[in-house]
């Protein structure tokens, strides 16, 4: 490798190119599990990154008109969470712990279809996963029109196998 | 990196090798968060990418002959859930979305132990986590033939960092 | 790339280099999902590997000296624990399942934070997400000592995308 460039980071020499691209997989509905990958989509593409999601299982639900602006957080199961199960299960408590966190986030990013549509004229590509989609009830008419396309798991694997590619599962 | 070969792809010019092995890590063993890794690994398998699937935590209950064929799917902390949490922690309820899941899923997949007895027939290895092994109560002895090899986590970060490998955590 | 050294391992031609360096995100705070990262980063550390751990969401709790001591496990939403989710959900029974796996941990591995002391010790470094501190209600004094220093998500992607580097999100 006598012939790569060399660059010093952190202390340690490395040579070797660069990734430019990011695939974010995202496997949840969750407010807590989505921003995540679209606070780094958002990033990495006003950074210069080529960026591709793909949403598969309950992750679909964020490509899906009728669930799009309805993402929630759960109130039980979450230990770090302010409250305890037996009131997190009562009925209705997961809008209170959801829009409790929505109000903490609001002043910090935009809402989910917000941040989606920031992403998009970012040229941030939204890919639904083909295998999943009849598992979680959904059809190609029920895409929001962000949706780039529809492909399955040959096609991510080609992008997360191909050289140059950071990809984070969430 | 003049001597690297380019090729474009996606619009971006790119250098370097494509990987070609697929490290994946199990850590939950709920019906969701199974299947996804079980489809990457029989498609990168199909796709001729050598697969390594490191089963720990959790994961491990894959590989353990008692609970091999009892995933199941949470029934309350899931949002997406078509059920409030006060109907999902009564008793059987884990069993009743267990049981609507899996039936949806039959329509698009085999059952969680035939996929990974498909999977070995393609090659894809499954490793057992050492460390984690005595935290789940299971022995050498518990684990399904399927299992390839018991493995501590310097293995597993040996292939990760493998050159040409892409990990995926699960 | 026909300057490039290989190695034979696992039967495949490789060629490039080895990654030497691990990037790992920590978002969540319940014991089994806090175990996994630090044994990667001792493992990783012990080894060689140039380590980062990024704290983000639930997992900055873990810097956080007011709940760095506490971390717990969910006593409900997990089908794998031998306790049904009407019992779970009863006052009290998250402490149950935290001590129950704790005292099970106990002997495999020191509590969480000696591990992240031990970890410190080899070079790993801890840095807390810059923006979601505010929406855990973490500010800079309330860090842990051994926070190294409170960065964003473009110096995370920084490392990530960094040749040389294996990056696993938890």
């Amino acid at each position: 490798m006598a012939l790569v460039e060399r660059q010093v980071r952190n202390g340690a020499e490395e040579s070797g190119k660069r990734a430019t691209k990011l695939v974010l997989v995202v496997t949840k509905d969750t407010l807590d599990q989505v921003y995540p990958p679209l606070i780094l989509a958002t990033t990495a593409a006003a950074s210069g990154l080529e960026v591709d999601v793909y949403f598969t299982f309950w992750g679909l639900k964020l490509l899906d008109r009728r669930s799009h602006r309805k993402t929630k957080l759960a109130s039980v199961g979450n230990p770090a969470l302010p409250m305890p199960n037996i009131l997190g299960m009562l009925p209705g408590m997961t809008a209170v712990t959801t829009s409790m966190m929505q109000r903490k986030i609001k002043k910090y990013w935009p809402t989910i279809p917000e941040m989606m549509l920031q992403a998009k004229e970012m040229g941030v590509r939204f890919h639904a996963c083909s295998p999943t989609m009849g598992l979680m009830g959904i059809r190609k008419e029920d895409l929001i029109p962000q949706t780039d396309d529809i492909v399955g798991a040959s096609t991510f694997l080609d992008w997360a196998t191909s050289p140059g590619t950071a990809t984070i599962f969430v």
